[in-house]
């Protein structure tokens, strides 16, 4: 384990591993101010994405252009709300100007075995996404599921359209472990990425989610992983 | 203190205490089974409303029929989706039998000090409400607030239509405090309901809530809530 992190840390250079970070802000009492400078930070660091409140959307990609992604969030965080929302969020969002959407899984209808409107649900958003080529992330919440659950939901998510699967909201009982991403990984196909979020504070942790397989790092702590991470990688020689 | 509880509980019968309660269920990951049984519990208690996540008012409305009001939220629990968005959950779910929506204020708006986004957010509810005769109620999230702050989005919930302001989600940092209903009260004019939720987790929470001005008290614990109020009463004598 400690070559491979090695290794990893040796031939990824730290604008390349900025690369696998979507720097994130979703406090619900993060001022403009706060949205700003997070903006200029993924300017500044060469994040893959700077993912945002629905209603800062524009704000954002008017600060970013189009050097970085601009990524919201849909039935977020608790997943319930009707399809037909969701649907209007992913319009507005993309109306606004973003190119990535993270929406959350209905698990209330997942747990009640309603595995038909979850599909529909997580389709009709990927059907609007696909129209404006905009990549859809789809939230499992795996810290509320068990590991068959953990799988099923991948597997469907994959099938109703997903471009990732995720694994946490940051909203939930726990964030992302590195078991989720293996079981995550070994059941979706190469088609998809699958990407960590939740309680990621360090750039130890984030290596360690990439080399278990994720393909991308949801943080509120990008500016403090890559600094880390340059020191680490400097320790290393 | 101590007489003003016995006097509040000696002459308020269980079955009044009942009418403050709003029977509450909207973790992410209740299934249908739950969501019925909570339906049944506010049938059979005579809770003055059943909260459930949007996806379930349909149901919620087919168990309790007129006996009982059905809730929903909108904007939850973080607050900063669209206008657009709310309005459209507010349509569905008054459209799915709703007659009163719990909507979270957009905070990151607020502290953005963007106040006039704050009221038109508010009051484009309010109006579909109105229109409906659905009661809407306001949830500041006092424990992101400062007083002066808490006091301003009362007041400005009121003037953008709000039926009731309400402190807390139960998804942020805390939950009511007997400071939140008294500051509450003091700013809302008497056309207007306080609602204290979030850690409520006992009778004499409740009824010190309601002391302090609290015209309905949210809880998932409305069943345990009622039992140890009958055992409280009886102690009294």
């Amino acid at each position: 384990m400690r070559s491979e992190i090695e290794l990893f840390i040796k031939k990824t250079s730290p604008s390349q591993f900025a690369k696998y970070i979507d720097h994130t802000i979703l406090s619900p009492n993060a001022d403009l101010t706060k949205i700003h400078n997070a903006c200029k930070e993924a300017l500044k660091y060469g994040f893959k994405a700077i993912v945002v409140p629905p209603i800062w959307v524009n704000h954002a990609r008017h600060v970013v252009h189009e050097a970085v992604s601009v990524c919201t969030v849909v039935g977020f965080p608790l997943g319930y709300v009707p399809t037909g929302v969701k649907v209007r969020e992913t319009e507005i969002a993309i109306e606004s100007g973003a190119n990535e959407v993270d929406m959350v899984m209905n698990i209330s209808a997942f747990k009640s075995a309603n595995y038909d409107y979850v599909f529909n649900d997580i389709s009709s958003v990927a059907t609007i996404c696909k129209e404006n080529n905009v990549i859809l992330k789809v939230i499992v919440e795996a810290g509320l599921l068990s590991e068959e659950e953990l799988r099923k939901a991948c597997m469907l998510s994959e099938r109703a359209g997903a471009n990732y699967v995720k694994t946490s909201t940051g909203f939930g009982p726990r964030g992302a472990s590195i078991r989720d991403i293996i079981i995550m990984k070994s059941v979706v196909s190469p088609n998809i990425g699958v990407k960590a979020a939740g309680g990621i504070r360090h750039a130890i942790d984030a290596v360690i989610m990439i080399i278990a397989g994720a393909d991308r790092i949801g943080t509120s702590r990008g500016v403090e992983i890559i600094e880390e991470y340059k020191r680490l990688r400097e320790s290393i020689g």
